[in-house]
């Protein structure tokens, strides 16, 4: 896997993550980590829905408008809470998928982050997403960077897989 | 922000917006804008539910059947009225939505897309989703040009950032 | 369209097909199908909902648990049995979809992935969803190859133009 099989292994690889759809979440996952295992550089870019994947439960309280509130009570509360995209069945069709999954022995969606961010793997959250969804840094994982869609581009023009999910 | 450090910002960013939800087509005026503030050509080619975007109320009375009196009825009438992908709630997550971008002083999306225009942002109507939708190019907003597939080929081939969205 | 304008349209695409919304592969073909029209060596890579398309009926009775048989049962059994992302109505948004297609001559879904074939689009099952949805490559369609996110970063890798769908 260590890919040093030609150059355009080495231009790196950035995915949009704007779902917070399990399944979608997943399969980025999926994607940053196989790019870095075969030696790509990859950055994960959170924004709009996707910021729920980034949640963490913050030490102490902090102040939020109302409105502010309701956005934090609406989405999901961290990666552990996120939904299938399709066959929901109240629920059901996520625990029969993760049932597979680990029948299968295929890693579950937190492990798959231990994973990224072992790898190197750089998750950035949008800056505007964080405003308008009311979210601030030390709401969201450590070691997660803030960034603008100039940053994106950044990253995305130094990469030759580029994915919006 | 007038991305002359590298050559990578010097090619382009295309972005096919198929969907016409209301958080992913803002999503896609962000990244078009931000291409185009990085230096770099930006094509946004609109397909399928993502024609949407583009249509205006035309000025003189259209002939058309009854199937594409039936699908002009159902799309949104124009890019003023698209809907949330998540957390509809009748309209109360757009307005919700809405009201925060205001309050965070970010663009609203009829304001993205004159920006877009201002930066040279190219706008392409898929010609197949045309016909299948029964929309003529004088439904379309100005400027508008009318391609195909390979029309975006050749768009995408010269970008180094390639988004669906 | 025989595509020897510019070294650009010499590097491939590449395609994930996520999604089985039938509006959504069909896009997929189009796009595949555009790729190799003008050139460029072309790739569908099929993972979790998108597996779907390439499901054919197996000549003899695969022994699978009940969860598979579940998920068996509930996915579309196979590309001619995809629904619609948005304006579903009972199965009447497609139809009309359809039946407009057909007006227009625009080439069914079917007929889109035999083009795809005979120009040399390779199609890619993903090894992980396949074990995760309990299907077997029996089940899919004859000439589709079985890869993982190592064979996908390998193909988009060599490609310009990537996109998630």
């Amino acid at each position: 896997m260590a890919g040093s099989n030609g150059p355009s292994l080495a231009k790196g690889a950035s995915i949009i993550v704007f779902s917070n759809d399990f399944d979608k979440v997943f399969a980025a996952f999926v994607l940053a980590n196989g790019a870095a295992a075969s030696g790509k550089p990859a950055v994960m870019f959170f924004t709009f829905w996707g910021l729920s994947v980034l949640r963490k439960q913050p030490g102490k309280r902090i102040h939020k408008s109302a409105v502010e509130k309701m956005f934090g009570a609406m989405l999901p509360k961290d990666m552990d809470h996120l939904g299938l995209s399709k066959m929901r069945m109240g629920g059901m069709g996520k625990r029969m998928m993760r049932k597979r999954m680990r029948a299968k022995q295929v890693a579950q969606l937190r492990a798959m982050y231990e994973d990224a961010k072992r790898q190197g793997v750089r998750f950035i959250a949008c800056q505007m997403s964080m405003d308008v969804m009311g979210l601030t840094k030390e709401e969201l994982l450590d070691g997660v960077e803030v960034g603008g869609v100039g940053t994106y581009m950044q990253a995305a023009s130094s990469s030759d897989v580029n994915l919006f999910i």
